[in-house]
């Protein structure tokens, strides 16, 4: 069974171990923020460094483990139709629309979304880290270094699915940056099946 | 008055707000991980994911600010002798060399030294992020976003500076990390000024 993520918002929700968690962009070229903790301990969270430490590449995809700040696999990618997603930036937050769009009353963002949607489970803002962000598009130049936001490459339909190595706590978000997503805000789609 | 970190440790102190702190590679290719915490309130942490989102680039050097979690300026990147350093892979770990390098019997590496220096003012190592990684050469194929660990560009007197934008804890190594440096661990010398 599917669910959606309403554009601009966030959910959060248990996975257990072993369970699959598959996202889809029902729409094409919107981005979903990915933030993952150990059910058992929330001091247990995924990790980017550590994650592309251990890749030792950028473009994490299909038989990569997404790895925790303790070193511990907590979810693995085993199916990816798009090949592009981003572990680099953090969720868009107030501070991004202020600082990076230059608005004045701005929206919560993914941050927010997620602050919200994990707080249930006793995730307080600080222990918020960059998101593994589905579908968004990050080109980095070799030269330079520097960072371009693009069109996500997931069309209609698209996906990637995680199965869960340990018991987790999932916030999931349909990404509220323009930047990310083409210029729409549009929703995400979730399933969960095992 | 320079004071020197031995080979493969790491050093904890305060710096307080306009104080510039300069690190020195006094041997050259070596590597420096440095973490920043508020020293009013230690869950606002120096931040990877927002100080990349917001300079919009990989590669961090002399006007960029070091970002926190909440989004404030930390530190300032003031002077700069080299011009390569790394926020991307976190603090070499037991794990670093367990998962990448294979060790039976790994060293406690950056995370554990960081660890040990942190620890009097309470930083807890699930409170450890990505460091900024002064010296550090990491690279990125555009295409395939494979990352590779070069030897530093740094020659022996290289140094980076920074100016702290609030009161600080810093922690700070002579990492520990063969890849990192080139194949030989080494000293790190560092100054405090203002």
């Amino acid at each position: 069974m599917r669910h959606e993520i309403a554009r601009r918002s966030g959910v959060g929700f248990e996975l257990r171990e072993g369970q699959t968690l598959t996202v889809y962009d029902p729409r094409g070229e919107q981005v979903a923020d990915l933030l993952a903790y150990n059910r058992a301990d929330i001091r247990e969270v995924i990790s980017s460094g550590r994650t592309l430490d251990y890749a030792s590449k950028l473009f994490i995809g299909v038989g990569d483990p997404l790895y925790s700040n303790r070193s511990n696999v907590m979810l693995d990618i085993v199916s990816d139709s798009v090949g592009r997603h981003d572990f680099l930036l953090t969720p868009c937050s107030k501070d991004t629309f202020r600082i990076i769009y230059g608005d004045d009353a701005p929206h919560h963002g993914c941050f927010g979304n997620l602050e919200r949607a994990l707080a249930p489970w006793g995730v307080e803002p600080d222990m918020i880290p960059t998101a593994f962000n589905c579908f968004m598009n990050v080109s980095v130049d070799f030269e330079t270094g520097a960072l371009s936001v693009d069109p996500p490459r997931s069309k209609a339909g698209d996906h990637i699915a995680f199965v869960a190595r340990m018991d987790l706590i999932i916030g999931l978000t349909a990404c509220s940056a323009l930047q990310s997503n083409n210029g729409s805000f549009k929703p995400i789609e979730y399933e969960i099946s095992g």
